[in-house]
């Protein structure tokens, strides 16, 4: 399943867009900057390695509308500006615009489109390279499961959030490829729905077999000894381990620590930020209310009652039991 | 607001549709037996106390419809026995109706007709005490509060969750009525929203200053320092004080914990079951799936995906600061 597609004769990246799964496959289209960062903003995509990988696509098409004229260098600093900016968390933005702008920095490049057909070629590279490491995230992870867990995951931090693959759910899959039996709980993970929407429809594709629950049924399924594992994704992890995850992934982390189940984290080295020293230094994104308000278009709330909307929370380094990365299985503290 | 009614001249019980809260006030008319399991089962009214002043105006019901023969009393047993066993957890459906049985037998009542007038009298007094004691719950419960805090509160321990005023929204009253500052935040409580559809339109119609959150945001809103209290209703309280109450209440006290904030369960003593010697005993619903997989009429998930709705979990008494009841605070061993 390719969901980020540059077509490179009409010169623009497709989406599966991902506000619409399952009950629709629609393709977004970009064609410039402004829709990229729509695209990023209303979660067309989403899943940090994936906004990375749609952001190096970004840089190109940010290259090929600032054409034209003598001033396209200071044009496109803007729209590179706009695009690292769309969203506060993810430390995946940031790096691979800035990623795309060294490259550019080590090169002899004359004209918007001499730039653009080398960011085509980085680009591509780039979303390779997730899908490489994210199959080493895999590799490294599957040696945490046991054939006969029941791994519960939150939100989606599979294919969908990736270049290809999945970090959490590259995992799972991983541990499957090797003959292992296991069985996914899926959280729904409101407001937007990621795991029932896009986990639960990855997985489903792929026959390993899940199930679906409300975030809030985390602490039940753990009493009854339901749960083996927790393996989620992450947005940004600080110098000292802390890591930001979608909101849900720390009461579940302490849940998971209460119950003695151990709680690992997938990501690849560029979820890594070292120049925030801790969580409390993570920008938490506020989106917009009526994500929580209505529901499949309807409001499911008094009207004029505000809601809170934290996109993301931060889970203390003590709570993660090992980070999983494509260069092996680390302690929180040991990535600094 | 009352939203149970016995209209004696239809000999119908009105309920207001709590399936439908808060985009409309339907009235949902039960005429016997069958409608009252129906209500309850299909959470027209939910709330274990107000599933208790339901059960009993449903025993009133079972005896019009079961007159006229001469086994009319093995005709009502039988009903009675629907109502008891409409649903598992409640330890207050089971309570009301072998409270009518038992007030029955102190009686020389020979026929339906009489009974159903005895019954009538009983259920009218049974709801009234309700509130009474609801206020009461208010009159103990606002003490633990302190003006300027926000009270988190799961669910809807509301006027709707009882036969008015409320048992955890009863305490939030109390305080407010006597002058303090309270603010509410309300977990939104997957599947059923009763947080988002019901203890906001309550506290919203009373000024109370309120806002919504999904449950998965409760470890930041803690993290923020933007929870003073927690307080929460009941719908089984056991004899060591381990307390069943809807899913998610479990995962918030551990949390209450980790962050040092005060977590109350308030609750009429009709909720106390102590034959039931502790949590793992109390029977746990499980719920249709439907009310997971759809969200106002729209499936949110795959189609063949399984879903878990159990619709309760049990609080380890120990993660208890205290139980609210009408004759005072209780720690959580002290009621046996």
């Amino acid at each position: 399943m390719q969901h980020i597609y540059f077509d490179e004769k009409k010169k623009v990246l497709k989406l599966l867009d991902q506000r619409y799964l399952p009950s629709r496959e629609d393709w977004f289209e970009c064609a410039g900057t402004e829709d990229i960062v729509y695209a990023l903003q209303q979660m067309v995509i989403r899943g940090a390695p994936a906004i990375g990988v749609t952001a190096a696509y970004g840089c190109v098409l940010a290259a090929l509308e600032s054409g034209g004229t003598s001033t396209w260098e200071a044009t496109l600093e803007k729209n590179l500006e706009l695009i690292e900016h769309a969203r506060p968390t993810a430390a995946n933005l940031a790096w691979a615009v800035r990623g795309m702008q060294d490259a550019w920095r080590s090169k002899s490049i004359f004209s918007s489109e001499e730039l653009a057909d080398f960011w085509l070629q980085e680009a591509l590279s780039l979303h390779q390279e997730d899908i490489r490491i994210n199959k080493m995230i895999g590799a490294h992870g599957r040696e945490l499961l046991d054939s006969g867990d029941t791994v519960m995951t939150h939100c989606n931090a599979g294919a969908l959030a990736t270049g290809g693959y999945g970090t959490a759910l590259g995992v799972v899959r991983a541990a499957v490829e090797q003959g292992k039996e296991i069985r996914v709980i899926a959280n729904e993970t409101r407001p937007f729905l990621q795991g029932a929407r896009l986990t639960a429809y990855e997985l489903a594709g792929d026959n390993i077999p899940v199930r679906v629950a409300c975030d809030n049924a985390c602490g039940l399924l753990m009493q009854k000894g339901l749960v083996q594992k927790v393996v989620v994704g992450a947005d940004r992890i600080a110098a000292n381990g802390d890591t930001a995850n979608k909101i849900g992934t720390y009461p579940l982390a302490v849940m998971a620590q209460r119950h003695g189940i151990l709680f690992y984290v997938a990501a690849p080295f560029s979820t890594f930020d070292a120049k925030t020293p801790s969580g409390w230094y993570i920008p938490i994104e506020q989106r917009d209310p009526g994500e929580v308000k209505y529901m499949a278009g309807q409001m499911i709330m008094p009207r004029d009652v505000d809601v809170y909307n934290y996109a993301f929370d931060v889970t203390p380094q003590e709570l993660i039991s090992g980070i999983i990365t494509e260069k092996g299985v680390f302690a929180p503290g040991e990535l600094a």
